[in-house]
């Protein structure tokens, strides 16, 4: 394209090309810049200068010259700009300022039922955000808000669709509440995707294939191929909690249907069995608290049902060959029960190619994975090609 | 980067933005290039010359003008290189010489055991090879070669690995001897992912996630996510043949495992239940030619064969959450009476989301479906980034 001086100037991707390069950290001069993408130098100058004029990249010290004009190395710089990051789980909400390295800058958690309904949930997120973004978000431009939700999510809007647990938030616009109070883009998806992302991403960046399974009141799966969030032809893909298993013929789900994996799995399941044998358990987090101090009933109920989640998850490891796979939740957590019954069933049944390289442990990112995985999501909304062009624009 | 004269040129993506563009068949004019890539309108004009120069567009009709000099239309025209497309299955193989648009011009096939070994089949191979491209490809220059095998195949290196049903394939350099024969680069693949490629390619172009099963002497699926073929950590996604079913509890699979799915659902379990009810068929064919005849027996047995691999596939529906269920192979092709089995189970016991856009269907590539998508393998990696340019640079 050539431009009102008949110069010639690049759009889209050639543009782009400079700062994707420069995303990885390394510093590099203009010349080098030039050299891998075979721009012009003149283009390669006017391109730094706009992304310095955006923040998005810094100048650092002076590279060691050999005498003449030194030159000058820039690297990505993700200081200057921040993201929310917001988990909002059946009882809890979780809120973190970071900046576009990941860094986390400051966070607030709060006991707060989701089925308080998305005005009084979403609200509390909106006075928390303003309030961390005073105190904490100084010199930073807020540039993006990723939700993980606690029930299925429509991926094109970012509402919820029947949520089983969340009364009152059945297609609620919680993109639009959130970007017209706080004035930037919100990405919305479900907590086991956005888990998925926050463990990939801290943990096993370089992992093509990981798969993540939460076993908690329900069980679910987040599935990356690709090192990307797989999300399939509806946005429900992972939703293996009511897979049917041999195990639970006979037993009815709470979805309706007779033989879901969580039927006989999930912490409810699991409660409901320590009851009949003479305990006295409410739920999940109560099965938790006997596995931690040692009960030996509870213990071998969750590590029968690692089994039966392992059964599942050969089928998965078959079809999907993945290197890693990730058991997070509270049930997953209470100790190495849950992963010992599932390793049992998925390193006997699966052919040995499968296994030969696959590493089965439990979540390293805890509480923190669906926090640290709303925020990524947020973050590579605001590196996308697209957004960055925005940024270089509104800085012109 | 500045060429000798002091011109601007572009290497890497930039360049072959244009052809990448021209791939979709749309005629489009230097201008129309130009103001699409944001390229200076003199890189246009020698990127498209060049690309005439490797033959892989053609000027077409000068588009309609309003007076003053016409404005020359460009288009993708693969009739001028060619690929060959090689399925070797147990009992037979078959080539296929075709263009870049994938129109197949000639075809070969012969019943050659694959258990002769690779020099004979190879050998064979080559020859036939040799007499398309000399009574059919003039005109043509041969590109590559793609290849699918009944085994499974490091995606790396090309060659089998471990292959049950090929003595004296292990570990053979595939790529290396055809490559060396014909001149070309050659692709290899197990049939089940050039199956699926194939079927993908010729009939569900536009799905990103579809789901290809062939049921046969063994049972394997290929994955498509994203358009692309899902391989996972070590090339063997899709290798079902061997989950745990209930079904099968007891009975002892050729792998030497027992319940396999193998072992209760492919040919050869059909055969043997059919044989124990007093029929005499002495394997896979046999089960397909009584099916076919409307022995009511075979038509129980495949359908409910088609219901535990409904089970199965209902965790992958659940966990890949696919557009489209492709049945294949011997077996899914005997008439409706798999699909009936495997529909029954999977709508049943599926998520209604997740199969609420759920196409389950036969195979519409038949015979025909691995050699087109050995064909389609070859041609994508003609027309990659690197290759094109390749073609460029030897035809300057």
């Amino acid at each position: 394209m050539l431009d009102a001086r008949g110069q010639e100037t690049l759009t889209g991707s050639a543009q782009s090309e400079i700062f994707q390069i420069l995303r990885d950290g390394q510093p590099r001069t203009r010349s080098e810049l030039a050299a891998l993408t075979g721009l012009a130098r003149s283009t390669v100058a006017a391109r730094v200068d706009a992304l310095l004029r955006a923040k998005l990249i810094s100048p650092i010290a002076d590279a060691a010259s050999t005498g003449g004009r030194p030159s000058r190395q820039f690297t990505f710089d993700g200081t200057r700009h921040s993201v929310l990051g917001v988990d909002i789980g059946a009882t809890h909400v979780h809120i973190a300022l970071t900046d576009l390295h990941g860094t986390m800058l400051a966070d607030i958690q709060e006991s707060i039922p989701v089925a308080d309904g998305p005005e009084r949930v979403l609200g509390w997120v909106i006075d928390e955000a303003r309030r961390l973004l005073t105190e904490h978000g100084t010199g930073l431009a807020l540039r993006a808000i990723g939700v993980g939700l606690p029930g299925p999510v429509e991926h094109s809007t970012g509402r919820p669709v029947d949520p089983p647990i969340m009364p009152g938030w059945d297609r609620f616009d919680v993109p639009g509440m959130l970007s017209q109070a706080l004035g930037v883009a919100t990405l919305v998806d479900n907590d086991v995707n956005v888990m998925a992302l926050g463990e990939h991403h801290d943990f096993w960046p370089d992992v093509e294939d990981l798969l993540f399974l939460k076993v908690a009141t329900g069980i679910g799966a987040g599935v990356i191929t690709g090192g990307r969030v797989h999300r399939g032809a509806q946005g429900i893909a992972g939703d293996i909690g009511h897979v049917w298993v041999p195990e639970a013929e006979g037993v009815l789900c709470r979805c309706g249907s007779i033989g879901c994996l969580e039927a006989i799995a999930a912490g409810p399941a699991i409660a409901a069995r320590l009851n009949a044998g003479g305990m006295d358990v409410a739920g999940t987090q109560d099965v938790v608290a006997a596995v931690l101090r040692g009960d030996i009933e509870a213990i071998r109920e969750v590590r029968e049902a690692g089994r039966v989640i392992g059964r599942v998850l050969t089928t998965c490891v078959s079809l999907m060959n993945p290197s890693v796979i990730v058991l997070g939740g509270p049930i997953s957590n209470a100790g190495d029960h849950l992963l010992a019954g599932a390793r049992e069933i998925i390193y006997t049944r699966s052919a040995p190619l499968a296994t030969s390289n696959l590493q089965i442990v439990r979540s390293r990112g805890g509480d923190k994975a669906a926090v640290s995985g709303a925020s990524s999501m947020a973050i590579q909304h605001v590196l996308s090609i697209d957004s960055v062009e925005a940024l270089v624009r509104d800085a012109a």
